[in-house]
């Protein structure tokens, strides 16, 4: 018996990159959090300190920043692609490296050339991995607050000795979705790709009746998939954000579906992926 | 010498309410975070247990579910006074209510009827206090973000031996407004006011060229009050949200304003009041 | 009417200070989150955007770092009152200065000299302010977390058509302190004082039969006053952190006050002030 | 080509659960976050709404509730177990469950009997996954905040043209520790192997004159593995939480090694995995 290292990967976390575009003037504005991991051959670091295979984590956010400039910051995805390849390329000791971007909206305050107002808590997301001359990219969305005020019902479940669970054929149904989409390939017009499978889910979402929470997830996975060819699997996340409806039969009131208290915890957490049979391998795309 | 009790107050903090109003296929949705608190002749409670004057918390939170099926959810304003005068009126121990609630603004997901998305992390905001027959309101927003990539200063600043920083001509300007302000009555139409109020302060922000963060909440606050004559008073809190251009000379970049790191601690944070010289006396709005 | 300028204060929040004192193998160190707020005569920079009279926030920061060197971090209170005098006395339209520090501790990792591991989430906190020749300390402590399994009742309380809380006899008792006393003067050995208040309020929530909250937050308050002759004032804001007793009868099971719930929100707040009948008076202690 | 469900699972997240041990005058109290995740055939909720095979999450939170009353709540290890032999042999479409606990640890305040102090911000982390009669524990810790003043360098890295880190033979080591380990069998005395667990990373640390953190991680699980047979595999994902010794020259002081700047932003991340080589196949213990 020995002990040996296992898998490991380092790099530096949350750069806070906000790119300026002030080519004319009027700018815009690219706001970020790059994450950095790099995976390959640094068992002399952990083993016996040393680092002379090592790119400090320091210089990958300067690699970050120093991108920003010479290269631009595009898309996510593209930008995650630069810096990946970057790595791999640029340090024998690296031979794959994970870059993990979120990106946050801003809007122009009316026409304003150089003033901006935050967009909303709704996150865009991007993980490239890049692994010797493979590549893959997976795209996503954090925090999508969603909610159905009617057009849900959650019935002819399971009932064992422990379920006091009244069915309902009318509940509110909200949750804040983390949405992740797996492309097959990189030859992806990122933006337009991104705003459709947001417009795509929020339809879902919308126009789905709503037996479970999981048949919504399901519903949103398959909008996904069958529109856009270039998607092959989609990885869904959903708490489910209770409401509660009030008892106001103590008050001589009734509560039709009006008044609910939101709770906090515990949440139901459901998880699904929605892929196609002949997807192909998804490799470390979501390690 | 002897040992008194102060000051107290005592409420529920936080009830998460949502009002659903289906009183048409076309839902309609009001999302608040109410918290009461009540203020009087709570000494024994204090002093010897003794709970015989003190309506439980419990009861507080009732009502406020309670008030929202029998009185409606209309703007936070409204509600708030609602209940303010409901505690003041109906508790002979209570002294004083002040009502607090963040409202929490939802779009319609297209033309749906019953489905929803959570616009963003900016909150709308009321504290309502009712001290027997005088009312006090102020409305507000918090987490309000905004960003100017250009148009703002800081020079001609007092130095002392441990200044350091250079004067700059150009940097960007981001902060997370906290906004309140004091009306002078109640006759106000509380939804196009706030609307109103929401616009003046990002046009304000967006135009002014700024020589400093305060600079730009006076220009804030003054733009409110001078075109709101119900409105006596603004109080603004503005953390300093600094995006420090990163050098990029080692990398043989330069770097015109084009590549921030934005930062999280430390943060200036500006705090100011404007008002009218003739406002009426605050009283307890604000405690 | 005219439009004029009220309070206005500014200043770096939360420099993150880390002070290691390595005078001997055996190293100490302090661990604080340091603001810095500045009043006085700074109506140009508003009005007019002049900062000639602006001691930057970034000089604040710097002054913080470099005292930390040149004076030592003694105890929090200590600190701040360096800074403050500095502030007001060095700045001729610098009227006051309040500065709040937040103190982290560390306990050492066996014996070892230069190993550390965090004690907890309380915090201690110091907030002084110095305004020309008088100086406050409010010292305190924040996120204290105490909970009674038992020894807390809730009864006799006020009823009216909202209420249905039934009266307990016997409950869990939860709450996370947040406590603040005023010093009369200064001439305080401020460890000490702190090591006593905090156990001074512990033993005072563990011994008291609890009716209420409200009734624990006296007892504490008054604990204080009592063996502190130093401190004339206390504050304390205790959120109630409701543990529901889980309904287990559906399952067959009783529950004589073993299985709790530990809700989020809402959630009761409770405030209160305890003071000596002859306290001087707070003057800008507070704000 | 066809869009297919891949894998999916749900649960109830966050069972807030408090359970006082009260049958004597002196009282035990256990503090934990259960969420309970099941996996197994549930298509036919995704695809078509049907429920028939679901046990609600409503269901699985009654549960853990119900369990701490009849079974009592032991080491989060064994209580997990219990939940997750519940939730697989009692439903028959459930194929595998996966309990994740963390427990909150309360000092008790002096020798009083039924009052008790939250012991600190660290959590002490359980996941058991239950699939047929195969068991799987992997236990852990989280939020471990650690710091070493001296005994740490990092320097002989990898030199690129974005590298413009200095070397350093002395610097603050500091970092948030999320540690877990896998367990061979289940045959273990849960609790003195926690406290025996944590004891031997805090030594590893504490005595590690470290060259990176990589080597302080790899020291800390070697140091597990070497003392405890029945643990197989480690991982530790450390945040470098950067120190960054301040300037002060422009002040016309030294700083060797004495005042630092905590910062918060970017920060390293390293993960690493410690393993014996002849460690069983982890199955779907980290999934």
């Amino acid at each position: 018996m020995g002990i040996v290292l296992g898998p490991t990967q380092y790099g530096k976390a949350e750069c806070r990159l906000v790119r300026i575009v002030r080519d004319t003037q009027r700018h815009e504005i690219r706001d970020l959090n790059v994450s950095t991991a790099l995976r390959g051959d640094f068992a002399a670091a952990h083993i016996s300190g040393d680092q002379s295979r090592v790119l400090p984590t320091d210089t990958q956010k300067n690699t970050v920043y120093a991108f920003a400039k010479s290269h631009g910051v595009g898309e996510p995805e593209e930008f995650g692609l630069l810096l990946g390849r970057h790595f791999v390329a640029g340090t024998e000791s690296v031979e794959s490296a994970r870059i993990a971007i979120e990106e946050f909206g801003w809007d122009r305050i009316g026409e304003h050339d150089h003033s901006f107002v935050r967009r909303g808590q709704e996150v865009r997301t991007a993980v490239v991995t890049v692994s010797g001359s493979d590549e893959w990219v997976v795209s996503g969305l954090a925090d999508l607050v969603v909610l159905k005020s009617t057009g849900s019902e959650f019935a002819g479940f399971l009932v064992d000795e422990y379920t006091t669970l009244p069915e309902t054929r009318d509940r509110v149904l909200a949750t804040a979705l983390t949405v992740q989409w797996r492309y097959a390939h990189i030859e992806v017009d990122w933006a337009p790709a991104y705003d459709d499978v947001r417009r795509l889910l929020l339809r879902a979402f919308a126009e789905t009746h709503s037996f479970a929470l999981q048949q919504s997830l399901y519903a949103m996975g398959s909008a996904v998939l069958e529109a856009r060819p270039e998607i092959v699997e989609v990885r869904l996340v959903a708490p489910n954000k209770h409401h509660f409806a009030v008892d106001l039969a103590p008050f001589g009131l009734d509560n039709p579906g009006e008044i609910f208290h939101a709770a906090d915890r515990p949440y139901g957490l459901i998880e699904a992926t929605v892929t196609r049979d002949d997807a192909p391998d998804p490799g470390p795309a979501w390690l």
